[in-house]
């Protein structure tokens, strides 16, 4: 399946979650606030991963898969929505438009949060139909990778800690919902968790130190430049220096590819997990492509 | 069983969730902060109406009804906590405590309310080892009381749109979670959810005017006196006045009571009903007992 083929199933099963028919009553300013959180959307890499691990597991239910990993980018855009509010970054805009309480207030910004967290469990639960415990199971590592102790809401609470350790804290802000998203495609393709859980944490804490090497040269085209500086969290960047975080994000990926269990559709996986690793480091730090051959 | 040792079941199985063990490793002000919010907790009215109907079904999964009552409960109590933010009620005590955000500041305390949420589907899938499909539409039912259009998070919502229907809001803040409640506890005895929804409705109903009562005259302990009022919320006692409000009130529980399906357990839990109606108000209010014979 080509890379923007699986963006629009995820997008649709997204949009379906999210319908005017099944949100049909409720207050409108609340269904806007959380159309606008999650669409159009960024780049999906969390569903998209966990699509491509279901498929090179077997994938032979397809609508729980896709329901997984709606639920992933569910929770994902949730923890944004709260994140942005004034209590934490008080971030006024996200992937250049205004962020969910700068449009609705905050009141409405923090139920579309609540409101993302309790439909991520539907998305997973109304697919469940033809394999139940399968489902269970995807709730239960979605629970792991957003709640307690170790998931992003975990990770985040650290912040509000006397004290940070680096590493625990970046797996769970960030490493948590990769390796849930992981291991729900696994889970929906009946086949093991365990295996990937390596794997996820390898992507998170890539995608960590991708983001803060946007943080430091702004590129990311997400949040302002500086802000983890600014509010004091730890940075790649800052231990390692730029170079040394790019080294260090290009080595992570390369352990995650390592990590990957044997599986039928492992090629396809590394190739997505390749495309991911060259869409994190912003162009201007890539070195001149060479030649192959 | 006795309504004390209901009770007693449903807090064991909220402290199972929340036990030591589960959380270890979590920030530990995250961990306080819910503990805070569950413990020792109100009536414990939603999973105590759960557990009866479950009961009443003929109840053959224990694990599994108290899983689902728990649920209710966190959910119940992570509104609480959200609630009381300084965005929506800005509450500083509850239950005649400081609220979470007063102990743990603002950051925690929405941390808190989103942990509590998931949590509330952990403590399904965890107990769904028996009977998977009951615990998925137990989810499901679950998320119709919180969630859009009609849960306790899109009556919330409605506060922040320029138009209220006080049937529509009340019903959707208050008696969505007892329609869940009831649901969930039929589903988890393999029983029907369906004729449960108008008796869920019913106790909604006469909860929130309890609510109002409490509001008016100060004996709820919970929140200040004339909070609603001051907010400009709807109030029963504003539309009826006290003793009219008195009236609804006991006319809610009856049409409750009759709406009950045929089941085998009904006896006990009308008795339950009318426990928990002599408790919503409040005894100034109250009719002097009549010798009975």
């Amino acid at each position: 399946m080509s890379l923007s083929r699986a963006h629009d199933r995820i997008d649709e099963a997204l949009a379906h979650t999210l319908s005017a028919r099944r949100l049909a009553g409720s207050p409108p300013h609340l269904v806007s606030a959380v159309r606008h959180a999650v669409f159009p959307g960024g780049g999906r890499v969390r569903p998209l991963l966990s699509l491509a691990v279901a498929r090179a597991c077997g994938m032979d239910d397809p609508a729980l898969t896709l329901g997984g990993a709606a639920a992933v980018e569910l929770v994902h855009c949730a923890s944004l929505v709260h994140d942005d509010l004034p209590v934490f970054d008080d971030a006024s805009e996200r992937r250049g438009r205004p962020t969910v309480h700068m449009l609705f207030g905050q009141q409405v910004a923090l139920l579309a949060g609540d409101a993302l967290i309790v439909h991520a469990f539907d998305a997973i639960a109304e697919a469940a139909d033809r394999h139940p415990a399968r489902a269970m199971a995807m709730t239960r590592a979605l629970v792991a990778g957003v709640g307690m102790p170790s998931g992003i809401i975990g990770g985040q609470a650290w912040e509000s800690e006397p004290r940070i350790d680096r590493e625990a804290y970046q797996r769970a802000k960030t490493g948590a919902l990769f390796r849930a998203a992981l291991q729900m495609g696994a889970l929906s393709a009946g086949a093991e968790a365990a295996p990937w859980a390596l794997v996820g944490d390898r992507i998170g804490l890539a995608y960590q130190v991708a983001d803060d090497i946007h943080d430091a040269v702004g590129s990311g085209g997400g949040k302002p430049v500086g802000q983890d500086e600014r509010l004091g969290r730890p940075s790649a960047v800052r231990e390692l220096g730029l170079a040394g975080a790019v080294d260090a994000l290009r080595d992570e990926v390369e352990a995650a590819i390592q990590a990957i269990p044997a599986c039928e559709g492992r090629g396809e996986l590394v190739g997505l997990l390749h495309d991911v690793a060259n869409r994190l480091v912003p162009e201007s730090l890539l070195p001149a492509r060479r030649a192959v051959g």
